[in-house]
């Protein structure tokens, strides 16, 4: 069964935890995979503000898995997960502004991607073992300050172009039983369709990531994968409204703010 | 003035926070970097067990951060700290074992380094104003396999390399007030020295890197920088037992389990 999640902060100002049922938002007193319970309140879907579902302790970034990419880039496909971690800092929600570094005049890239939410702590789980992980899945934008990446020719700064405030974009909320096979990440930049790229051509599969990636580090309950980008991505001007969409889950629009 | 932080566990098994006091332990009811206060409980310093000394959300590892081991690379030093991150769920403490990642049979590093401990939330500080950011310091072990960074020819595998569990060891305590120009880290595999370089000889001061980290990342109370190492990285067999020591601060011992 498919139930959406969301976290927000409620006409009062505190921040909450709820399901959405059509208009209305069913609260709970904690984040979905957190075996939380209903408060007994109900609000008006549009009277809560929406903030980033969830709040991962990391947010772990793939490079490299999708399959028009890799041929774009002339790369082999990877044999294991490539990827990059981005802080809990860097989380930004639906209708946050992405903040242009100060130290910062080069390009701004949108990355749409999908995102994994891990509901259980993971730590090497089989792939049959890794559904069961996760508890659901977002719309990412993993925003990046491109030219930094080669900055220095003697180390890659993934972490530093990845990593700034407000660039790990999350939302709007969190689908449970969402079915990636048949869905495609779309990416519109000022109204213009600038990605638009099916998620069957992953590399690696969300359950296998998870397990691969459960190898590595312990994953925690609220962590996040991205899932890597494919074709299109592009730079934003400031002042540009970027949406990144999967119908399914939702649309997740944000502004860079110069 | 300097004092000694550090967080244990009772011999009741509860996780507590303290002030080193000669053979005692002053108790506190949290990290000294949160304003806590002393509980009333003084425990004999050789009856709790020492645990890392303070949870980062995230630990910022620096590259190439001195100058005799960029000369020995060959690399010109960075004009802006060059910077990974090891997860949270790599944190190991004072006594634990460095765990050799089951599907990794390659060499496993040790990198004895100085460890900043954070003491508030710092975004776009000043270098002026960092020290009054820096809540003390503690010794790390910035344990890596090795091997994994360039297995892949196109993307060099950092942040895997150096997140797995127990590779961010840590302690033994938090030395506020601890003056690292005249200190040196000393590294010995099972009692043979191996790394004894000047901090001194550091690209960037921690002051530094405090302030321009902050450009990049808010760093957070607790978050951990660790400043980068020198000559003499090693690896360590199976059963090896590495010991990383800054006089001032103290010892942290580890051992690597097969």
């Amino acid at each position: 069964m498919q139930q959406t999640w969301i976290r927000f902060r409620s006409p009062r100002g505190d921040t909450g935890f709820g399901l959405v049922d059509g208009d209305r938002v069913i609260v709970y007193d904690g984040p979905g995979y957190t075996g939380s319970k209903p408060t007994g309140a109900v609000l008006p879907r549009d009277e809560v503000h929406l903030l980033a579902p969830c709040e991962p302790g990391k947010i772990v970034a793939l490079w490299n898995n999708f399959h028009a990419l890799a041929r774009k880039l002339e790369k082999p496909v990877p044999l294991h997960p490539l990827f990059l971690m981005k802080p809990a800092s860097s989380l930004a929600g639906p209708g946050d502004a992405i903040e242009r570094p100060a130290s910062y005049r080069g390009k701004i890239v949108y990355e749409g991607e999908l995102g994994i939410v891990i509901g259980r702590k993971c730590r090497n789980v089989g792939v049959s073992e890794a559904a069961s992980h996760i508890f659901g899945y977002t719309v990412v934008n993993d925003v990046t300050a491109a030219e930094l990446i080669t900055e220095d020719p003697n180390f890659p700064q993934w972490t530093r172009a990845k990593g700034y405030d407000t660039f790990g974009c999350l939302g709007p909320g969190i689908v449970t039983g969402f079915d990636w096979r048949a869905a495609s990440v779309v990416t519109r930049l000022d109204g213009v369709e600038r990605q638009n790229y099916p998620l069957a051509d992953m590399v690696f599969s969300p359950e296998e990531q998870v397990s691969r990636i459960s190898q590595d580090l312990t994953l925690m309950p609220g962590d996040v994968i991205a899932c890597g980008t494919s074709l299109g991505v592009g730079s934003m001007k400031d002042g540009a409204v970027v949406e990144v969409s999967i119908a399914g889950i939702g649309a997740l629009v944000n502004h860079v703010k110069g």
